[in-house]
């Protein structure tokens, strides 16, 4: 199943909510335009736009607004990125150098703010107070989140809960965030609201879990960045919580956290992790968090878009990066 | 003339505001509440909230609404200032050590980002989409003017228009915003919110003017950093400028911009800008935009905010850091 045709009944207006992020870069000061260019530039799977259009489309479908929001949460999205391979001294994403590597980290806290302000421009073209204030919620959840996992960085003692709370604001805030916009802007019923709401939450929660498999389990070409980077960072992940709970005596994560600097324990965590049944237990977790995506939605009415959420939430456990 | 006496009528609100922004810090998250209190500790002389407040006294004054707006103002104005530190590598800022000096650059990126979430909710909390467009929109000027004074670093070659529309991005714009914001809040009429938004413009220019001179010929004690600062991160200011127009064959901005490392110049233009009539010449001019600023509100009703702001004008042109 591949994602143009999960994206069936909202193709064209993803083209538009594309064009429109063009856009953006068009600015009259040639640096800045060439930095927008690159930091916006390849998008991805835009799966944060098409969330909102589709979770709009169950009740009345206004597309201009919903839009705006999808191009605010998108642009948000992107400063996040561009800080946080400020942050982690990336090199290169979605197989392409980052502002980071290309000038430095100046621009790219500079661009990523001026990235936070055109995406509240965007917010405020939606004419919703509800959607202006769960945004900069959200933004407030993600820079939390991002402090917290700067502040547990190389530290074994976190737990399933921490965990969760971790990817909940690294990821699932801004699925969530995606989908209950869709469904304010369409006019739903609060009860619809919440349960669009919820849907992105657990699709958000198991999209950052599989992302955490494929960086033990990918190849740098599928990935766009070298495999291995959270765990080289001191990011604790699923797979790596779990090496660490079956081997608690001695493991590669536990050693690589007592002495950082020993980066062969990367390469042998990945292989331990690879060759065991770990992989199939987090694949495991992400589907039934993908299951109970699916449930919060099934009393939606019509079956085109719900349909589609539904095959999205296969999606996500199924892609390659 | 003191700030307090010309603070006046809005003394006591404008303690409110810095009760409320106190409550900003505490979060239960330890680290971050330390960070926040850190961040917004010592806050200087609140020129910017005292300027919603004022403005939004000449028409109806809706105090929780100015509030909500002048807290947002301050949040994204600390938010910037945390973030320039950790660009400009700037160890003091009021005195004490900065974000950057005492966490480094990561926390600070994230931080920065915490406080532009929160401050886009206060904002929101003003429940006026006017309000909330602008605020946005200024921070667009913001972020993009200090992306063109980095681009500019060390570049001899910037004339009056330039260094206008540079500080126009790093002050006024943010003045003007804020003074606006009271005129809008108010339910001013448009003539009114203009001539409110151009005092506030006009006022915000002067403040960096002087901001400017007295880098050059204040004490670190009365700055709070270390004076010379701008020029030697190769921020070409008005006083650096006129220097650089009197002797343009060679003088110590001119050597220090060709070579970079070469930071007795530093020294040696501050001498040579101290000595002259440069200083006085900068004045002049801060002090013709503090006139333009007053002609802009003087038909406006009442009598005692006027006074405030006039008085205000004549403060920023007098003060000592």
């Amino acid at each position: 199943m591949d994602l143009s045709r999960i994206y069936e009944s909202i193709n064209e207006d993803l083209v538009r909510v594309e064009e429109a992020l063009k856009t953006i870069s068009e600015v009259d000061f040639p640096w800045l335009g060439q930095l927008l260019s690159q930091g916006l530039g390849r998008g991805g799977k835009r799966i944060r736009p098409a969330l909102t259009l589709l979770a709009g489309k169950f009740y009345t479908y206004r597309f201009l607004f919903l839009m705006h929001m999808a191009m605010a949460i998108e642009l948000m999205h992107t400063a996040t990125l561009i800080h946080d391979d400020a942050i982690d001294k990336s090199d290169t994403r979605r197989g392409r150098p980052t502002i980071y590597k290309l000038w430095g980290v100046e621009p790219a806290i500079l661009l990523g703010d001026y990235l936070f302000a055109r995406a509240g421009v965007a917010v405020s073209d939606t004419k919703n107070n509800r959607c202006i204030r769960i945004f900069s919620e959200t933004l407030m959840t993600i820079s939390r989140g991002e402090l917290n996992q700067y502040n547990n960085a190389f530290n074994i003692n976190q737990g399933r809960e921490e965990y969760l709370q971790r990817i909940f604001g690294k990821t699932a805030s801004l699925f969530s965030l995606s989908t209950e916009s869709g469904g304010i802007l369409s006019s739903a019923p609060e009860e619809s609201i919440q349960k669009l709401k919820n849907y992105g939450r657990e699709l958000g929660i198991a999209f950052q879990i599989v992302d955490d498999i494929l960086d033990f389990i990918g190849t740098e070409e599928e990935l766009g960045k070298p495999a291995g980077s959270d765990l080289a960072q001191g990011t604790l992940t699923l797979p790596a919580m779990l090496l660490n709970e079956r081997y608690p005596e001695d493991n590669p994560v536990k050693r690589l956290f007592q002495n950082r600097k020993d980066m062969k324990n990367v390469e042998l965590a990945m292989d331990q992790i690879r060759n065991s049944s770990i992989v199939d237990e987090c694949y495991q977790t992400a589907k039934e968090y993908c299951d109970r995506a699916c449930q919060q939605i099934q009393d939606l009415p019509g079956d085109s878009s719900r349909q589609a959420l539904i095959e999205l939430a296969d999606f996500v456990v199924k892609r390659k990066n």
